[in-house]
């Protein structure tokens, strides 16, 4: 099958083209493949630079080392289906009811990718700018991320490729369109504790080391810690036990050792290494109380990052506002995004639309808020090469 | 196989006649068959009080309605193998290497029920008491116990049997013949809890209500809970945490519930109905402090009981004095036994021989020490009914 593109392009036509693409993570699906050609149609090149299991596409239209980059960061893996049985509508149908498309990715963030790639071929096609246009595009941001947007990052700075300033469309409004960009994300990190004590019969526990209440209260203690009470642009941090595991299905024994796991969400008066140290502290603070040892591997997801307020978040907020009568508010909420790699490379910002129903069954997107979508990024695409 | 005996019974002999028999709970394996035939043939009245899957047998020399009888407890049944590899001799093979009889049950207690019964036949037979002598023995002590000794004692109660006093003829000494008896026994309890809270994303956890804190609340309070500082014939009682599960795989979700389990071994300072509402009182303050509901079960597997010091400690002390040359101290320490049903029936106490090797690969036994034992059993008989 040729696709056929004709501009302006349809980005409501694109995501339901997209959703059905069956790309859940790391299957690529067609849906890298339909955007390439799309791409390659309006003059921009393209390169595939997969990694692993994962299929990425990097798009650049103009000229390499131009002055002014605009790149667009966006992802078309999506999360599995779920209870299908759940689902009313085929979750890789794009079926259109009453003004509403509806399947995986709709929200989160076909929909998304689509916007931005109708603008940019739009904008290059009909007033080709004195710059370039760069669309990084990602298989993978919903799985491990290892081999995705960091894979088109790690090949950019090999092939000298760049940009000059980033958006990532995800979406970012609560409930409104246009009400929430980002500017930032707290990092995430995972402290895994397991606590050995010493086995022995539950009717003689003092010739034993239980090593529960010592774990106990080490979880307590963090979960009771007030980490900070947020900065200027962020939340308070934030510290979740997700799990404690013993195993141990003998009532009359007490076990030798346990396990738990902790998620910190923290902003920017912290990094993963202060953290570390906090907690580090703290257990070796239960292990001399309790004379057990504790065991601490730490795994961090992405460390905190800000763009502070300037001149690509004014960019982003004029358009949003010009487009929707709506001042969106420059948050760093939420879990990671890719945001937290691209950071590394330029400024980087976070909008797109109302992300309500991502994840869910019966994902859907109205169309008329893919449109906006389109329009708010061919302004901001007008606004910073004018 | 027709079984021949003549007094005096060699009670190691039927020790190792019994190992023989591979009576892993709850299979009879021949050694309650062996007992009847010798009991029998000493003039015993027996019967089979078989319940569910456990064999148990009840034989009473003398008269039902005799003013004092004499009550023997013991089981046939042993706990399996194990590590079978590990073993350096046949488990079943009774084998008898430098004086010492090698076997599952050798010290727990095949001997204890072989010296008893031997003590018992050469009794009567030699010198046939103005009473009865009873022996109660069961199939199941090691598994669950609910249709061993108290089947015994249900039918007993049915049929109008009776003991005067009653000696349980488990382990009692910890390393040397004749230290210690028993005159009681902690009670023993568990509680089981589930905490229930709200299920969230560990990135927003304001939207969750995280159950793990509270429980790891709940059990450091109770871990640091003094129950009391002992009693006049108890030590302290304990409480051991022996577990604490959620399995949640997923780092990024705050998980809707878990459990724990709390084990106690009380004195004679609570009961399982006075500890039952102080772990409710516990659990009721952390469900306000924290907004969970927090769900409890108890199983009781014994109240504490004691037999104060008095007549049948001392006739018990006595023999062994005279026998051994060592005063056994009154203990109450160690796990549940069968004592604790008996305590309905009747004044009970625990002496048998040196518990070491058992529930342990390689379980052994000295020969001198379960004729030793015997000959404590008779002189008991004998200055009971002097
Ligand atoms: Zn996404
Ligand atoms: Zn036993």
């Amino acid at each position: 099958m040729a696709n056929t593109f004709k501009t302006p392009i349809d980005a409501a036509e694109l995501t339901a083209r997209l959703i059905r693409c069956p790309s859940v993570t790391p299957v690529e699906g067609g849906a890298l493949v339909l955007l390439q050609d799309l791409l390659e149609s309006a003059g921009f090149d393209c390169t595939r630079v997969d990694r692993g299991k994962v299929s990425n596409l990097y798009a650049r239209w103009g000229a390499k080392g131009a002055a002014r980059i605009f790149g667009f960061n966006g992802h078309t893996d999506v999360v599995p289906v779920g209870d299908e049985a759940a689902w009313t509508v085929d979750p890789f149908g794009a079926e259109i009811k009453d003004g509403i498309l509806w399947g995986r990715g709709a929200t989160d963030m076909k929909s998304g990718v689509a916007a931005f790639a109708a603008a940019a071929v739009d904008f290059v096609t009909q007033t080709p700018p004195d710059g370039a246009v760069v669309l990084a595009i990602t298989g993978d941001e919903e799985a491990e991320a290892v081999d995705g947007t960091t894979a088109l990052l790690d090949w950019m700075n090999e092939q000298g490729e760049a940009m000059s300033v980033c958006l990532v469309g995800e979406p970012t409004c609560p409930n409104e369109m246009g009400e929430m960009m980002k500017i930032g994300r707290r990092g995430s990190m995972t402290a895994f504790f397991t606590v050995k004590g010493v086995q022995g019969h539950s009717a003689y526990p003092h010739r034993a080391n239980n090593p529960i209440p010592a774990l106990a209260r080490l979880v307590d203690r963090m979960s009771s810690h007030e980490l900070d009470r947020g900065t200027d642009h962020f939340d308070p941090s934030t510290l979740a036990v997700v799990t404690f595991d013993t195993g141990n299905p003998a009532t009359n024994v007490i076990p030798a050792q346990c396990k738990a796991a902790v998620n910190i969400r923290f902003n920017d008066a912290h990094s993963s290494a202060s953290l570390t140290d906090w907690l580090r502290a703290e257990a070796d603070k239960i292990a001399t109380e309790f004379g057990v040892t504790v065991d601490m591997t730490i795994k961090v997801t992405g460390e905190s990052f800000l763009t502070p307020p300037g001149a690509l978040s004014d960019l982003v907020s004029a358009a949003v506002q010009a487009e929707t009568g709506v001042t969106p508010v420059l948050s760093t909420s939420g879990g990671t995004s890719d945001a937290r790699f691209v950071q590394h490379h330029c400024p980087v910002v976070e909008f797109g639309l109302v992300g309500k129903t991502m994840h869910q069954v019966d994902e859907n997107v109205p169309i008329d808020q893919i449109h906006q979508l389109k329009s708010i990024y061919s302004r901001i695409l007008r606004d910073y090469f004018a």
